[in-house]
């Protein structure tokens, strides 16, 4: 019965995960009581979410308390830290709500980050934000009491305004405001008051997702449950405030091609500064090579008009700018919600006669910018140019975010660059065969 | 003594002004008391702030109760839309604190913005997205009789989470919040609970502002107080939270070039979408004339090596992606507040050292696609072009930001697109430079 230590100094997961398998909560509990912090926590973290809540039970408060702390350890971190990935994944599978929510008491924010890790809450999953500290209630209370408990247990709360509504087994059956108990007569009944059904979230689900649902239900705080639907904490409008304007932070700079700076912008240094930019700015460079092949393929086009040489810049730019502001339309409008991965076609259709619209009226002043520099057969290849390329770089730009989001890829790291690059070489393209059609080269 | 309503039928608002300056409140109370309502409306908007007060208080309530109502009336909302620019401003002063809480109360939030105007509240101003519906309290209350006083008037009041507390003339001394007084015993005193000095916003200052300073001192709702410190409503962080995110909406559009949309993404039309884009476009086209002026004025450069033509949507590109990353990650800083105006000199010189950096690094990979494609002389080009260009596109993005909004111009509008067009003329005149240093054409 002894060797389940053994299995742990040899690091030897797999065979304590069988072990651990075969043997009854109480043995297990028995098991923990004799171990030192680090190893009980690691045994703990082994168990899958039921057996261990009922392993938990098992102990004596001593030993819960062992475990509780032995969570927050940063010993227990570090030894998480040294883990093999696979090892780490399977060790860190989500905690029992109750013992997520007395671990992460009474924490700072920034401690309460580090350690919603250990409990098996992905990075930027809402379990890393949340606060544990809540005031729960029971349903069959009277308003009278209910506020009782609210005065007994709102000082450790970090907020008190939603109240979430539990079953015996903490399972989440409603919110109530403070403000409808405090209007309310003391003898009314906290379940006429309970709002069922409310929105909430999964502790492992992605932050930002929660909080633009908070935005959309327009509710003050938001419960947070486990995937058993029991209470493990509340998001509060602060902390979905802060993930909205982190996601915008990145969304902005991925749009310009860059990584969020991680740190203040005046107090971060030239070198990560460069490092935020320098890696999109090298993929674009090598992309931007195929301009050059592109020019080097009409070449003998080129040297024919060498008039032509004049309007690439202007084009190019044009057909960017384009592909910009439609590309970053759509990333703008697919973060706030109003666009959907399967509105791509009626997208694709809205942008292509956007771009059209757009290239028409710019070829009107196209046209007559060539006349003045070259000749009106000159003139009309570029304005034909602006027609074809507008609606072209409107389409991609547009279209692009609403790919990359079905392929489960970030929609804003289809930047403005980007775009503006793809269209640099195919707007050549198109510029020179325009050139070689129209004034038949 | 009746010649104000011949004055006002014949709309010599001046004069009215004069006659007004003249006469004793309760002459004008009087006056008022006689008229219809939109008349009476106008009377009292041209009235100054503290006469307008005396004036108030002067009618009877039946009086008092016209005014309220015309002020919200849709037929002095078209008057006022059809008056001069001049009249209008000299008539919208801002009004008294007690009346516009009066005239805004239980509104909806869509009418409460319209009816804002008619007060005197600046367009995106904090006026137009308060709540004028609040609990205020008095500083010498017991919890207990502060608690009666948030049963009695709460249901109509849009939150009771912030309390914000007022002395006798209704001037703004505190915040108290109510998970204080509902933790605190009832015999305590609400003086022992308030913050004094709380952060506040004037209901003419922008609404964005404000909502940062929410943001920054983390403070649930933002009391709103006329310029005299009197309460007239409160910023929820409901409100708070729409503020920035339209804020930030514009911004990103701006960014990429374009004007924010004014409706839903799917609902615009796509003359509507075209309409956000276009005047950038023209501006960019017109401005991107310049490039077509700097290859004209080089054609004898391009003519001697073809060849250079080559290398010009790559280096132009490139200068422009750089250019539009600095520029970005300013706008973002300045709108966050990380960065202000007076960091100017401390911004060119972290964006002129990172943009060399850069330039270095992707000097190397430039002279390698330079030295495949043709020789090594033109690949130095290349690669010499690519430093100067970086260092002076960084240096420009990142510093055009701080001086627009030195300008007082919206430092977003010096959009990514904007940056690449001036850096593409400017790129090109060092392009051609280097190249006949380097190549002695």
């Amino acid at each position: 019965m002894t060797h389940l230590p053994m299995l742990l100094e040899e690091q030897d997961l797999a065979g304590a995960l069988e072990w651990l398998e075969t043997q009854p909560p109480y043995a297990i509990a028995d098991e923990i009581a004799r171990m030192d912090e680090v190893q009980s926590v690691i045994t703990f973290r082994l168990l899958d979410k039921d057996r261990a809540l009922e392993v938990f039970e098992e102990l004596d408060p001593v030993d819960q308390q062992q475990i509780l702390e032995g969570l927050r350890d940063q010993a227990f971190r570090d030894l998480v830290e040294n883990l093999d990935p696979d090892d780490r994944a399977r060790m860190l599978k989500e905690a029992p709500a109750k013992v997520a929510k007395r671990v992460l008491a009474g924490l700072s924010a920034h401690e309460r980050q580090m350690t919603a890790a250990l409990l098996g809450y992905p990075e930027g999953s809402v379990g890393r934000f949340m606060t544990p500290e809540t005031v729960a209630l029971q349903q069959d209370l009277a308003v009278g009491e209910a506020l009782e408990v609210v005065r007994r247990r709102g000082a450790r709360a970090e907020t008190i305004y939603t109240l979430p509504v539990v079953d015996r087994g903490r399972r989440l059956t409603g919110i109530v405001e403070l403000r409808e108990l405090v209007l309310s007569e003391p003898t009314a009944m906290v379940s006429e008051l309970v709002v069922t059904e409310p929105p909430r979230a999964q502790a492992t689900e992605p932050a930002e997702a929660a909080a633009r649902l908070m935005r959309e239900t327009n509710v003050l705080d938001l419960p947070v449950v486990d995937s058993e639907d029991r209470l493990v904490g509340l998001l509060t409008s602060d902390d979905a405030f802060e993930v909205i304007e982190a996601a915008d932070t990145e969304d902005v700079a991925r749009q310009a091609g860059a990584e969020p700076l991680e740190r203040h912008y005046m107090s971060a240094s030239v070198f990560q500064l460069s490092r935020t930019r320098m890696v999109w700015l090298l993929l674009l460079l090598v992309a931007a090579t195929l301009t050059v092949s592109v020019n080097q393929a009409f070449e003998s086009t080129l040297e024919s008009v060498t008039q032509l040489a004049l309007f690439v810049p202007l084009l190019i730019g044009t057909g960017g700018n384009t592909g910009a502001q439609a590309a970053t339309a759509a990333v703008r409008a697919l973060a706030v919600g109003e666009v959907r991965t399967s509105d791509l076609i009626r997208v694709i259709w809205r942008e292509c006669r956007t771009g059209l619209l757009l290239g028409l009226m710019l070829a009107v002043v196209g046209f007559a910018v060539g006349a003045v520099f070259v000749g009106a057969d000159l003139a009309a290849v570029v304005a034909i140019t602006l027609i074809v390329i507008c609606t072209w770089a409107s389409t991609v730009g547009g279209t692009m975010p609403l790919l990359a989001k079905k392929l489960r890829i970030d929609p804003a790291v289809v930047s403005a660059p980007m775009v503006t690059t793809l269209v640099d070489a195919t707007g050549l393209v198109i510029y020179f065969t325009t050139a070689k059609v129209v004034l038949g080269i």
